[in-house]
């Protein structure tokens, strides 16, 4: 998929939301566990639900993992459920040595047919590198993660007053174009929005945090708009636990549609 | 399993061999492909050849993952495999918000029982904590890989001139004990791993890249020996394809003898 497709997907929805298909067995609706595979109907609901609105769904793979191989078979199920203009992040966040990393490319890629993965800068250019190399499929790098521990190591300055996460910006904008990397960028803070920015100005952002991790909607589209909006925002427990009875679809629906106003109206300031 | 019992192993044994478990189906020996399923019977081949070396084995997740869902059956049988006495580990290098990493530390520790788990540090200490909370299970968190790609953010400098593996070293050990944290310490630079000694005198290193990444197991012993020995070596293609034919399991106990006698060299050294 290219930038310009997934460009399109936003104008055509005015909304640039990305749904987090995050299912745990334990808090999804009782009464779909009589279901044959309770968690593919699950996520079949939510998608019928918030397809409208959503422009990327983003399937973490420990919530597959957790339950065994047969989660794998789930999470396939699912992706074959989406609709083929729909972007798809298989949020992994992977990275391994190069030959190692070339079979995760491979796994998620080929075989899922994902079009972006996330993955894990720490390891460098040659454990992100394997994943570059398919036409037409991204990486999305963290960058400035949204939880407590980004602060941890992100933010340590070097010798030049440049954090971790700008050190990541500036080396691996070279790896990729802006055509086949992304970067993950936490909502929590405008003011690092606003200096990703200055650093990757037309690379698309994914932002979590905006909802269960606190950002502002209105921030994160002021900092980081650009003229092709570059942003996917991700929302998953807001939204796939909106409620816990049989309308579950429909309360996912509700908190779809009250993002995606929020995010036709950013568009309509910055990205006309 | 306590660090007690690892080094009882390693007693027993002369050795602080882990082999790593990478087989690729397009690698391994062609009359295999008959069997009902081939990475298994490879696995169990390399496993009864070098049983008498090895202390530990790593099976690395990309290999398994790649080959879809029953690549995960092919693991578990592997891990069934495996003699108790043994240390596991999957190297699997995730790393994830709380919630998230919660899931997989469950799917490994629980679902699939292995020992330890590789987990990468970029996300901070809501990423390993859940990790950590499994009585006798271990992290072992990437601090100084042996790739090409470590030099690009792991060795970058703070303002107080420690290069970022460091600060991971003195942050994280405080998150954990040496009875459930050991770390990552690529063995291409014997001056590294005695920096990392000087923070971490007392945690287990897993030690890659001696053989195919480059590093010699003199220079790793002399300078990461502790008296309770203190590192597990990996080696992976070294010795698993060391013959493409049928006598690969003879030719995988042969190259695992020869570590198995330096290691036991190294050990009357340092670690009598």
């Amino acid at each position: 998929m290219t930038s310009q497709e997934i460009f399109a997907q936003i104008q055509k929805k005015s909304s640039f939301l990305c749904v987090g298909l995050d299912p745990d067995i334990q808090r999804i609706p009782k009464h779909l566990l009589k279901e044959e595979d309770p968690v593919f109907t699950f996520n079949k609901v939510i998608i019928d639900h918030t397809i409208d609105q959503a422009v990327a769904y983003k399937p973490n793979l420990a919530f597959y993992e957790a339950m065994g191989p047969a989660g794998l078979e789930t999470l396939a199920k699912t992706l074959e459920y989406l609709p083929k203009d729909t972007f798809t992040i298989a949020d992994a966040k992977r990275g391994d040595i190069g030959n190692t990393s070339r079979l995760y490319a491979k796994a998620f890629f080929e075989q899922m047919n994902f079009d972006a993965i996330t993955v894990a800068p720490y390891m460098g250019e040659d454990s992100v590198g394997p994943f570059l190399e398919f036409d037409g499929k991204w990486v999305i790098l963290l960058a400035l993660t949204s939880n407590q521990g980004s602060k941890d190591f992100q933010v340590i300055k070097n010798q030049s007053n440049q954090p971790l996460y700008a050190s990541v910006l500036e080396k691996s904008k070279a790896w990729g174009t802006t055509e086949n990397m992304m970067y993950v960028v936490g909502a929590t803070r405008g003011e690092s929005i606003a200096e990703v920015r200055k650093l990757v100005p037309d690379h698309f952002l994914l932002v979590p945090g905006v909802g269960a991790q606190g950002g502002s909607l209105e921030e994160v589209a002021k900092f980081g708009m650009n003229n092709q909006c570059g942003l996917l925002v991700n929302s998953s427990r807001g939204i796939i636990y909106a409620s816990s009875g049989e309308d579950f679809g429909k309360a996912a629906k509700k908190e779809a549609i009250l993002l995606q106003e929020a995010m036709a109206q950013q568009l309509n300031i910055y990205c006309k």
